[in-house]
C-alpha cells in the first residue's frame, strides 16, 4: 500500500502530452489552449472615445463649443479640433486630431443648433489610448488555460478565427462483474445495474475526454483478455471498473500483465478507493483499475484519472482545493488512510458532512457539494478547523 | 434608471418555462432534470457483502469455520449458514441465509483446505442491508438539478436509460455597429473586430443554450428591423450587442418597438452595463440589448441573461454567490451604481483586484477568477471585509 501522494506522482510521471489540433472558436470552449495567443495589433488600435459625447480640447471645456461633425463608431474623423471646437463622437469611435478629452453627452446641453455647453466640472478624459491594453506582438494568453467565453472574446479581437487546442484523450471504459446488468434491464436475483460504467462515461465527458464505453465484459479470463486488448488498441487511457479487490474472481491484474501492462501500484492508502490499480503499456497508454463501489470509483476518477487527463491535455493536473471552515466536529476510528468524505456547504460556505453510508452509497454524491480530505493519521477534526475541500 | 435588483426581478417575472424533452443519459449531462427520479426497487436490492470475506454467524466468529461454498457477485448462495459454518463471498454479492456478518478476507487465515480462522477482534458486520439506501418508489432526485456524473450513476442504477430534461433555449445573437469586422478580417482605420458577439455565443453555450449567431447587422434602420424580425421568429431569447447607449446612431430601441417588443427598462444602476435594455414580445420572447463594451456585455449576460436561461430550463436562477475576505482596500468615487469588479483569488481564497482598465478592457476577464459586488452607496471596502464574489 502506497500513500495517495506517491500514487498521484507515479500516475503523473507517466503522462505523455497529447498532440494538438486546430478547431474553430466555439469548439475550443472548455478545451486547453495549445498555442500562445499573440496580438497582431495595438489594442485599442487608435485613441478612442470611452463614452458618447463631444471630443474637444480640455482647456476649452468651460467655453461654448462649436460642433464640427458627428463621428459614429467605425467612421474616421474628417476635421481636426481647434480652439472652442468639438466633434460629436460615439462610444468606441476614433478621436479626432487635436482633441484631448471627451465630454459625456449627459453632462452637456445644446445651445442653438451648432453649439454645446458643458454643465459638469468633472475633468475625466474619457479616452482609451492607443495600445493601453495590449501592444502588437504581446503574448496575451499562454498555452495551458482552459478556454472560457472571456478567452473567446480575446481570440476574436485578435483575429483568431481558429485556435490550436490539445487533442481530447480517448478513454475506454470496461465494466467487469457478472452481477451487472445494463440500466434498461431489470436486475435478477443477486444482480445490480451497471451504474459505475455510465458514471465514468459522464466523468470522462465532463473532464474533456472522448469516452469509449465497451460494455460489461463476461467474468472469464478469455473474455477479459480480449476486451482489454481491444480497448488498449483504440484508446489513450483504459478504465476498468470492478475486478481489482481481493475476490477469487478478480483475475484482472494477471490478465493486464498478459496484455503487456506494467502494474505500478495496486493498493493506495486512501478511502474510499484502496484497491485502486495503475499501470502503463510500452506505448505509453495508462490503465486504471477502479474499485467496484460507485463512490470509490467516482472519487478515484476525480483524484487520479482526471488530473492525468488534464495533464495530457496540457492543463493543470490537480483539482483545485479550497480551504474552508468545518461547521461540525468529525471523528473516525482508523487513521491509516487519507480519507475523502462527501460534504455539503452551508449558506456561508462552511462545511457540513453529507449523508453518507459508505462507498456503496450511490445516493450520497448527488446531494454533496464536494469532498473533504481527512489526512493520514488524523482521527479528529473540530468545528472551526480549516479543511481542504474539492468540488465534485 | 432602476436598481439592479429591480431589473433582475423584472427579467425573471417574464420568464416562461420551456417544454421538456427525453434524451439519453450522456446527452443529459449538464442539463436540467425535468422529472422526478423514482426508485423502481429497494437499494441495495438484497443484503449484500460490503467486503471480500467470509459470511458467518457473529456468535461463531472466534471459532474454526467450515467453508461451504464460494459466492461471486451476481451469484445466488445455494447453502444456508449454520453453526461454525461460513461461505466465501465477494464484495457486492448476496449474503447467504443464516449469516449476520462478513469477516474481511485480510483478517482471516486458511486452515487446511476447508476451514478458516478469524485473526481480528473487530466486530463490524460489513453488510449493506436491503433498502438501507433507498426504498422502492422513493423520489431520489427532484426536478431542477443540473445533471452531473453522480446523477447519471443514480439514473443508471434505477433503470433510467433516458431522462426528461428541459429543452435548451435558442438564443439569437445580433451584433450592431458599423465599426465591427469579423475575426478573420484585419480591421481598417477606425474599425475593431467583433469580439462581443462571439463571446456571447460562447456564453450561451456555457449556460446551456443553443446559440444562433446572426452576424453583424448594417447600421441602418431597415437592416436592423429585418434582422430583429427574423431573429425573433426563430429564437426564445434575442441578444443585441451595441446600439443601446446614447449615441446618435442608436436607433435600436425604436426599431425594437416597431418589431413588437415592449421595452421594460433601458438603464440599470449597475457598473459596468448601465445602458442594458430589456423587453419582451407578446409571444413571451425575451430581448436584451447589451452594452457594446465587452466587459459590460459579458457581465450583464452573466447577471441577467444566464439567470433567465437557467430559469427557463427549470434550474436555479441566480449565479451562486460566495462570501470571501478582501485582501486589499478598495475605493471608488461615485457610488450611484452597484459595481462588479474583476478579481483574482489568492492561494488562500482571499480577494485581490484584477488588472482592470474599465469596461472596454477585454484582457481583464481572462485573467480574473470572478467578479466582486460593491453595493450601491458604498465607496470604500477595507482589507478583511467580507464581499460577495461570483465565479465567471
Amino acid at each position: 500500500m502506497i500513500t495517495f501522494d506517491s500514487a498521484f506522482d507515479i500516475v503523473l510521471s507517466y503522462v505523455k502530452p497529447l498532440t494538438a489540433e486546430v478547431v474553430d472558436l466555439y469548439s475550443a470552449l472548455g478545451r486547453v489552449l495549445a498555442e500562445p495567443i499573440v496580438s497582431d495589433m495595438d489594442m485599442p488600435p487608435f485613441d478612442k472615445s470611452a463614452v458618447d459625447g463631444y471630443a474637444c480640447r480640455k482647456s476649452d471645456m468651460a467655453n461654448l463649443l462649436e460642433v464640427l461633425e458627428v463621428i459614429a463608431a467605425g467612421q474616421v474623423p474628417t476635421k481636426n479640433i481647434g480652439e472652442n471646437q468639438c466633434t460629436k463622437i460615439m462610444t468606441g469611435a476614433m478621436l479626432p486630431v487635436g482633441a484631448d478629452c471627451v465630454l459625456m453627452v449627459e453632462d452637456t446641453e445644446q445651445v442653438g443648433c451648432k453649439h454645446i455647453k458643458y454643465k459638469s466640472t468633472s475633468v475625466k478624459n474619457n479616452i482609451c489610448l492607443l495600445g493601453e491594453d495590449v501592444r502588437e506582438k504581446d503574448v496575451v494568453i499562454t498555452p495551458g488555460v482552459v478556454i472560457q467565453p472571456q478567452h473567446i472574446a480575446v481570440f476574436a479581437a485578435l483575429g483568431y478565427a481558429q485556435v490550436k487546442v490539445f487533442r481530447k484523450p480517448v478513454v475506454a471504459i470496461l465494466s467487469t462483474g457478472d452481477e451487472l446488468v445494463e440500466p434498461s434491464q431489470k436486475p435478477g436475483v443477486g444482480q445490480i445495474r451497471n451504474s459505475n460504467g455510465h458514471q465514468l462515461v459522464a466523468q470522462v465527458i465532463r473532464a474533456g475526454g472522448i469516452p469509449n464505453y465497451m460494455g460489461i465484459v463476461e467474468d472469464t479470463e478469455r473474455a477479459t483478455f480480449d476486451a482489454i486488448k481491444k480497448a488498449l488498441e483504440s484508446s489513450d487511457i483504459l478504465l476498468l471498473t470492478g475486478g481489482v479487490s481481493m475476490g477469487d474472481f478478480d483475475f484482472v491484474p494477471s490478465v493486464l500483465i498478459r496484455c503487456g501492462v506494467e502494474l505500478l501500484f495496486d493498493s493506495v492508502a486512501v478511502q474510499p478507493g484502496k484497491p485502486t490499480t495503475f499501470g502503463k503499456t510500452d506505448q505509453g497508454k495508462l490503465v486504471f483499475g477502479l474499485p467496484g463501489n460507485p463512490v470509490s470509483s467516482f472519487t478515484q476518477f476525480e483524484l487520479l484519472v482526471r488530473p492525468a487527463m488534464h495533464s495530457m491535455m496540457g492543463g493543470l493536473a490537480k483539482l483545485s482545493v479550497e480551504k474552508r471552515t468545518l461547521a461540525v466536529d468529525y471523528h473516525r476510528k482508523r487513521t491509516d488512510r487519507l480519507a475523502f468524505i462527501p460534504i455539503v456547504l452551508t449558506e456561508s460556505g462552511e462545511v457540513n458532512l453529507a449523508e453518507y453510508h459508505g462507498s456503496a452509497h450511490i445516493f450520497s454524491l448527488p446531494n454533496a457539494h464536494g469532498i473533504m480530505a481527512v489526512p493520514l493519521g488524523v482521527s479528529d477534526l473540530k468545528k472551526g478547523d480549516k479543511v481542504d475541500v474539492r468540488s465534485i
